[in-house]
This record gives C-alpha cells, structure tokens and sequence, in this order.
C-alpha cells in the first residue's frame, strides 16, 4: 500500500524538532524506512541527530543519495501564530506548521516516494537517505556529521538531491544547481578623539569610513559567470555611537556583507578587503582593522546528467520548465558537493520561516510525485 | 578704599548661580555699584536675571562697556571634585571652585577696577557693566535681552569689553578680535529595506550616506582669511541601528559639525551643503533630508583703536605681546558686536568647565590692574 506523504508530514510536523532536538522525528522515518527493507543507522554527534537509511547493497553500481532536514527555526512569539505550530492542522487544503514546507514535507514526500518505488519496482542499485537534525542551527555536526560517518563506513552517492524548497512563486519554477559563497567582514576604524573646533589636533575616523566604503560599495566585483549572477556587496551598517556635535569620536564600526559568484573565493575577496583598508589607512593615518566571516565559498554542479533527470520530471509532472539557478542563500548541499553531483529542488519557499508556514497539501502529494519519477527515470 | 578683587570673587563663588539661578551674585553686584554711584537696573526677562550698571552720564561723549556673566556650568558629579565647588577655598595661593575662571573672577576684577577707578579719578564720560545670568545656558534671555534693553532705553556703548577666559596658556598671551561661525546639520538618508543576498531589489542608503560624506570631508572650504584660520568641516557621527548582516537597513543617519571662518555664512554653507545631497541623492536614487542649526555666524571687529588699547594694556601689565586671534568657541561677544566693536580678554581658560575649576589669587589681582589700565587710558 503507497505511503500517504500528507500522512507522514503531518506525524513529523507534530514531532516538537526545533533545532537541534530530534522530538521523535528520526525515530519515525527509521521505523518507516526499516520497515520498507533500508538499513539504517543513527550517526549522531555531539549530540546533534542524524539518519542514514540505505536501501540494496553498499557497493551498488548506481546509488542515488537523498539530503534533508527534520530540525526546525524557532516559532517565535507563539501568540503571533492562528494555529499551534506543532499541530499540523488543515484548513481549505493548507497545512499548517512549523517546518510544513522547510522541510518536513520534502523529506516525507522523498521517504514516501523511495518506499514506494523499492517496494514496487526494486531497482538494480541503491537509495540513500542522510537526514540530519541539524541544517537551521550551526550546522556542524549535521550534514557534515552524516558525509563523514558515510566515508568512515565506506557508503558514497553517484548523485544527490536535497529537498530543501527551491520556487520562488509556483512548483516546479526553479531548480537549484548551485549557491553564491557568503561572506561579512566587521570593520573597525580607529582614530584618536576630539574636540569638532580643532579637527587637526585630532584624527577623525569617520571621513576614512566614509572613503572605505564608499570605494567597496562602489568596486563592480564581476559581472556575471555563465551560471552565476554578478557578485554583490552590500554596506550593511555604519555605528558610531556619537550624538555629541562638538566631538570628534575615536573610533567607528561598520559591516559589509559580500554574496559571491565562482570568479571569487572567500579568501580572495579577503585579501582585496584587506588591501583596500590598508591603503585608506595609510591614506587617512588611521588603524583599520577587519574581521572577516565566511559562511560558505560558492558552488555549482554544472547542468549535466542530474540537473537534465530532475528537469525532465519535474516538467512531466508540472509542465513547468525550470530554471537552473544558483540565487538565494546557502544549503546543506554546499556539503554535498564535496562528494558527489548535487542539485536542489523542493516546495515553494515562500511562507518558509515565517509565522503561519503552510503548504498546499495537494503539492505534498505532487513532489512526491515528481520525486518517484526522478527515482524511476534514474534506474530507468 | 580700593575693591579687593579676591574678596569679591570669593563672595561671587559663593553663589550658587547653576545657569540660570542668579544666586545672590546679581544682587551682591548691584548693591557695591550703586554704592560707589553707579546707577543700576535689573533687565531680567522671561525669568533670566540681568544686571545693567552705569557710572556716569546716558548721553556721555566717551562710554567704555564691559559684558560678562555669573552663571555657571553644573558641577557634575560633586564627589569628583576635592573641595566643594562653592567654597571658594584658598589653598597654597589657588582659588578653587566653579565659576572661578568661568568668569566669577573676570566679573569682580573688572567691577573692583571700575568702582576704584571711578572713585579714585573720575572720568569725563561713562562706564557700564551689562552682567548677565544665562551666558552658559540658552542665551536668548541673557546679554541679548541686555542689549535690547539697553536700545530701548537709550542706553549705548561705544566700545565693549567681554571679561571670558582668553588666555590660552599665560596670563597675557591672547586678546580675541572674533570668532568663527558654528553650525551642525543632521542628515538622514532613506532608500529601501530588503535582504543581503539581492540588493538589487533594495536601496541602500548607506553608500549615499557614505559618498556624501566622502565629499563634504574631502572638500576644502578655504585657506584662511586675514583674521582666521581655515574653516573646518568635521563628520562627527554615521548612525545606521543595524547589527543584521543579512539586512540592508531602510534608512541611516549623520551629523558634520562645521566651524567657518569669514569667507563663508550660515547660509552660504547650508546652501552648500543642501546642494552636495541633492546631487548625491540623485545619483543613487535615494532621498537626504537635512536639517541645520546655525549655532552662530563668524564676527570680528578689526584690529583698531579698541584692539590696540587692550594690548598695550595686556604688555604693560604682563610684558607679553598678546596674540590677535579668532580662534575657539564661542562667547556673548557675537551679539555685541551688532551694537559696537567688542574684543575679549580675561584669564587662562585650562580649567575652565572641569573638575576643582581654580584661579591663581596673583592672576585674580593682575587681571584688575589690566582692566584698571585700559579704563585709564580710554579716557586718558
């Protein structure tokens, strides 16, 4: 009998999974999956819970590997919601709840996909499942945790789809093939303090702020690669914390933050900071120091074999083409593709985070759909 | 029997005259200047205490007027300082206390010298004292109301002396002639919220904010003038309110404080200003409003007759050859100067507005003497 994967999104919503706790959710897919004939394993560590499930033989000739989560962003004010986040109600054909479309629904609708489709027709190969407990949080020892624990026990992928949503307005209008890196870098600049009358007798920090980001701001870092957007900067804060007209403050804060294509690196974009501070310092007589985060470098799975196959079902199930984008902000798969060919294709992302998250449940029923099809059309 | 100008000042001291209470200062005054013939005057208004004082006749050939102030600035935190601010305590031949350059001491010198003077050799002319209670607060009901009394009752100077703190290292070392113009402008800068990742959808209003003040810091407002140094532009604040790297703010916010010499005016440098934001603003399509407060325009009164009285007093008294100068804050001399010229000499100003203010009682008796010479050589 098919897995109903509204069934199963609603079980898991009802699983309390903010991030990190497991709240029974992993508890639940490896009772499913093991029931269906996958072998599984917990790979926790540190505390943080991850799921391997593997269905047919670890050294198959073909292996098609699954990545998601179960955790969940925090709801919030609870009073801001019209319904209990952990409820998992349904009104007019919409569920409701906390990780209703980021991404309980995804996984379960690739967990009632898979089940089905061993159950039914047993392919010449393997599928995987990596469901981590920790994607909102930190991320340390969730995805990465589950790939290292992989490579420890000799498990690999030919290729990997997360199910993290990806539409930006209808399902089926984006898939994702890579991501832009991310980076910020807090700035400080420091000068020596006084009085606004005798600007010479002091060394204001404000005017090379000023020069420094107006020269950031104003750097086009690229335009464009084949598959990327241009890189971007943005000058996301200036502080100085002086209210004072006849002082001139010692010191000043301020931070950019840079999304980056793959003409870039995270440390190549470092040293180019670096060097431009260093030159208003030397031109302003002031100490510029830098701080600099980098969330995630770029990548990207060039359209290939895997991006074609989700292509094609994706368009035979919504007859929608869509498009191979590398937008937005980061994912698991900047994990997964150290290891293997990756893309990204889920639900429409729009009420993801957000109070009252909701999915259509009519298009639970139709990702899994689309997702047996990729399923079938790999083994095919 | 000639004033004693320590006594007098210690008496003065004594008054708790926190801007605008008028403590008993005002009235102390009176009462030893109409006891030596001065014929007196309270111009009080809207609650300010003033004191007008003439020795001699209205409608005398030569009238010699002196502007000062009792008010004083808070004492702050009272257990910072090691005597009580109050007490006008005498301590190895150093009057300490608040008000005792700030210019207690410069009032009572002034007032000892005239009443000996008057009394001694009286003068084919007139002396007035116009002493105010609000120099170091709002100043609109202070030497302002003063003067306009003094129109409105036909009351005239034909030259003026202010007793501030001119001195920036020895007694004798600087007479001022003028002062630059101050005046600030908050600049707020508005464009659009929106996310890091697609600024494209935004408008950042930081790089404008930036930009512009990259401009107005760069700019060289002019060299200098006969009697002035260069005027000065100093950014003293950028405000943003956003610590959300992921964030691009909907608005940010600035000041610039700008000390302008001659060559310039309030109006001159607003339009100026106005001018730098809207071709800013056009240029990244956000909005600069700005606001302006003229906090005084720059005046001088000529090195003359008046200037070189006072300086060869200062020389005879001091052996110091007093500079000209222009430079600092601001004074009261900025609304006498509509009426007659004016220059400003008085005593060293380091401790002014700090901590154990204090006076050495030697500069307390000199400073009479200074002023004695320049009413006898005025109407020598």
């Amino acid at each position: 009998m098919a897995v109903d994967p509204v069934t199963l999104t609603r079980d898991l919503v009802r699983c309390p999974t903010v991030t990190p706790e497991e709240g029974g959710a992993l508890v639940l897919l490896e009772a499913l999956l093991a029931g269906a004939g996958f072998e599984t394993a917990r790979a926790d560590r540190n505390g943080v819970p991850n799921l391997f499930a593997r269905w047919g033989q670890k050294n198959a000739t073909r292996t098609f590997g699954f990545n998601g989560h179960t955790d969940v962003v925090p709801v919030g004010d609870i009073a801001d919601w019209s319904v209990d986040p952990f409820g998992a109600e349904i009104r007019d054909g919409i569920l409701y709840g906390r990780g209703a479309t980021d991404m309980k629904s995804g996984v379960a609708a690739f967990a009632a996909a898979a089940v089905d489709f061993v159950t039914e027709t047993p392919p010449d190969g393997a599928v995987i499942l990596a469901i981590t407990g920790d994607e909102e949080g930190p991320g340390r020892d969730g995805t990465r945790a589950l790939l290292d624990w992989m490579d420890e026990n000799g498990e690999r992928m030919d290729v990997c789809l997360v199910g993290e949503p990806t539409c930006p307005e209808t399902l089926g209008d984006m898939i994702k093939i890579g991501r832009r890196g991310s980076m910020s870098a807090w700035i400080t600049v420091t000068g020596k303090q006084g009085h606004s009358a005798y600007p010479h007798r002091a060394r204001n920090p404000l005017p090379a702020m000023a020069r420094l980001m107006d020269r950031l701001a104003g750097q086009e870092l690229d335009q464009g690669t084949a598959h990327f957007d241009p890189s971007t900067l943005a000058v996301v804060s200036i502080e100085t914390g002086n209210s004072a007209t006849n002082v001139i403050p010692a010191s000043c804060r301020g931070i950019v933050n840079i999304r980056f294509n793959d003409s870039h690196s995270g440390a190549s974009l470092s040293d180019w900071l670096r060097k431009e501070a260093a030159e208003v310092a030397g031109e302003f007589g002031v100490e510029i120091e830098m701080e600099i985060k980098i969330s995630g470098e770029s990548f990207l799975t060039p359209p290939g074999d895997l991006s074609a196959l989700v292509s094609r079902a994706v368009q035979t199930e919504t007859n929608r083409v869509p498009e191979l984008s590398t937008t937005g902000g980061t994912s698991d798969a900047r994990f997964v593709k150290d290891h293997c060919p990756v893309v990204e294709f889920g639900l429409v992302g729009k009420t993801m985070h957000q109070v009252d998250e909701c999915v259509p449940v009519d298009e639970i029923i139709r990702l899994k759909a689309i997702y047996g099809r990729i399923l079938r059309d790999y083994f095919g």
